[in-house]
């Protein structure tokens, strides 16, 4: 399945003017990818969500943002139990390419495993959050990590 | 000069209880110092505020740290432009540590140079936050930036 682009009432130029901010949510659970759409559509701090749902998706919509094709993400929120390709094995590709090493992860998942966090790290990834199981929770903490990153963090400028 | 402690109303044991969160603040500019201090205090979410005060303090502190004579922190805001080591020598030193290398390192700095951005990403910071000018903006930045590490995100354990 391609990526799925949410906001697609216009025709999408892989260039976007200044300003145009961009996530890439990487999640294969509806429920938690329509929390995660509404709480950051309600942050506001956005004005495009694409949705990659198995992180093989994920490399093809990186891939194709690094040649130009797809816009590039301010922003990619990423769990890590995915199929086809697990979260860790696509934040280690994104971070080996160079024109993708430096834009902000931040991993969202259901894990507290040990492991998981050292490795998360240890790739590269800029924060780890877990996934609070409350759904009220989880909807404020996906808000709070969109406002941190794209309105508080200075994102790197496209490589 | 010695890095300040600055809760220091207790014999400090280099190994804290779990649960015990340090910043350490690397800061020249005992404004910026001083509202770092008093808004991470309001926002109530570090047991103890450490400030080295140049880039040759903190190296000091983070390899004492990575020895076990001090307690690691949890999070380290990093300024830039700091006197006898600046600011990036200091991130690679602490990326180049083993026991330091995945601890979250935010740039808090007046640059908004790209380069300064780039360079700090390409040298694994975790986020990169411009002062505002503003002191008020100044003291909410620094506020939001202590309750997204210390509250929302995992840090590592320590290595």
């Amino acid at each position: 399945m391609q990526a799925t682009s949410v906001n697609t009432d216009f025709k999408e130029p892989a260039v976007r003017e200044p300003g145009h901010k961009m996530i890439l949510l990487v999640e294969d659970d509806p429920d938690h990818e329509a929390l995660a759409m509404r709480a950051l559509r309600k942050a506001n701090v956005a004005n495009e969500i694409t949705v990659a749902r198995d992180g093989a998706e994920a490399i093809d919509y990186m891939t194709a943002a690094a040649a130009g094709s797809k816009p590039m993400p301010q922003l990619i929120l990423l769990d890590l139990k995915l199929p086809k390709v697990e979260g860790l094995d696509v934040l280690r590709s994104i971070r080996a390419a160079d024109k993708t090493a430096i834009i902000p992860v931040v991993v969202l998942t259901s894990s507290d495993e040990e492991r998981d966090i050292v490795s998360s790290y240890r790739l590269g990834v800029n924060s780890y959050i877990r996934k609070p199981v409350n759904f009220t929770d989880f909807a404020e903490a996906t808000k709070q990590l969109g406002m941190y990153w794209l309105l508080l963090n200075q994102c790197p400028p496209n490589q």
